[in-house]
């Protein structure tokens, strides 16, 4: 065994133990608190492997886990940013790319790139596996924002216009659930959880 | 789009939403505080997807990543039975073979024999995916516990001679991880975080 390239692995798998402390916006189900990235994440390869039959294109379920399971990992350097704060959004990109290179550099050299390519697709958002991966990003915390009464919605006063500014692309992913999405979006506007 | 199918789908997504709420008895890396099952299965995930290469077995990467992905989801009816509480280990097994009946017969028929396939698979502890899942299953638990400085080992007085027992077939999947899970135990137990 190669010592030191097994070094660098656990060094990564205790780093990426951060994940479980960057906290999101989006409450669980139960709206008892706000969830985490591992959770998040965890949620949506589940989701992946139950959903893939509704992706537009065909796509290749295991590389739809794999990329949701590690696009947010620059977080871990970078931090969260909500997707309804134009503010955060704009300088994500220029922190996430620093702390794609200081994560992925971590581990040896041919796996981190690997991984990092991972994350590269997503974010380029074209593939067949990246357009559906996005589609169940979006797609996951309209579902629990729904199942807690529009709890982090209210909270934030969010409008539907950003909601579909966000979604533009999802029924790209898959229109089955683009088109259930936009159940949960009208049923949360006449409720005054999301605002016209 | 069967409609009937797709509410299914969406009642088990939610449903599985709990396994946030499942605690489990290892601390996270930093100590703060305890994990819980969805954090445990991402983590594990990804080191499936690090790790594979140690397997001793060659595996099917994407399948022991959904083996990990859904291997603890009986919890959700069935609760956690900590590895170092012998009697609840002795009624888990009744009481998660009637929360797999539960649980996957919510979903479409075929789609829950599959991951139920997957969670028989990883009990019977026989292919090289289960047996690499396994090992993964017991490793990761060990890394935190030794990142923690044995926080949850000392919590609970456990001796080596558990560890040991828990442990007799980890180095099927992996002799390389098992190497360095005895290094780590032989360190803790000289720091007396693991009892003799």
């Amino acid at each position: 065994m190669d010592r030191n390239r097994f070094m660098q692995q656990m060094e990564f798998i205790r780093t990426i133990d951060k994940m479980k402390e960057i906290g999101r916006q989006t409450y669980l189900a139960d709206g008892s608190r706000k969830e985490n990235d591992a959770e998040h994440s965890w949620h949506m390869a589940v989701m992946a492997l139950l959903l893939s039959e509704y992706a537009t294109q065909k796509v290749d379920t295991g590389k739809v886990m794999k990329m949701l399971l590690v696009h947010d990992l620059v977080e871990i350097f970078a931090g969260d940013s909500y997707a309804y704060d134009p503010k955060a959004q704009a300088s994500a990109r220029a922190r996430e790319l620093e702390a794609a290179d200081k994560l992925y550099g971590m581990l040896p050299k041919e796996q981190g790139s690997e991984l990092r390519a991972l994350w590269d697709e997503f974010e380029a958002y074209e593939t067949p596996e990246a357009t559906f991966a996005h589609t169940l990003d979006n797609f996951q915390p309209m579902l629990l924002n729904d199942a807690s009464d529009g709890k982090s919605w209210r909270e934030h006063q969010v409008h539907q216009e950003s909601i579909l500014n966000r979604n533009k692309k999802t029924a790209e992913g898959s229109e089955e659930i683009w088109e259930y999405m936009q159940e949960l979006i009208l049923k949360n506007r006449k409720k005054g959880n999301i605002l016209d």
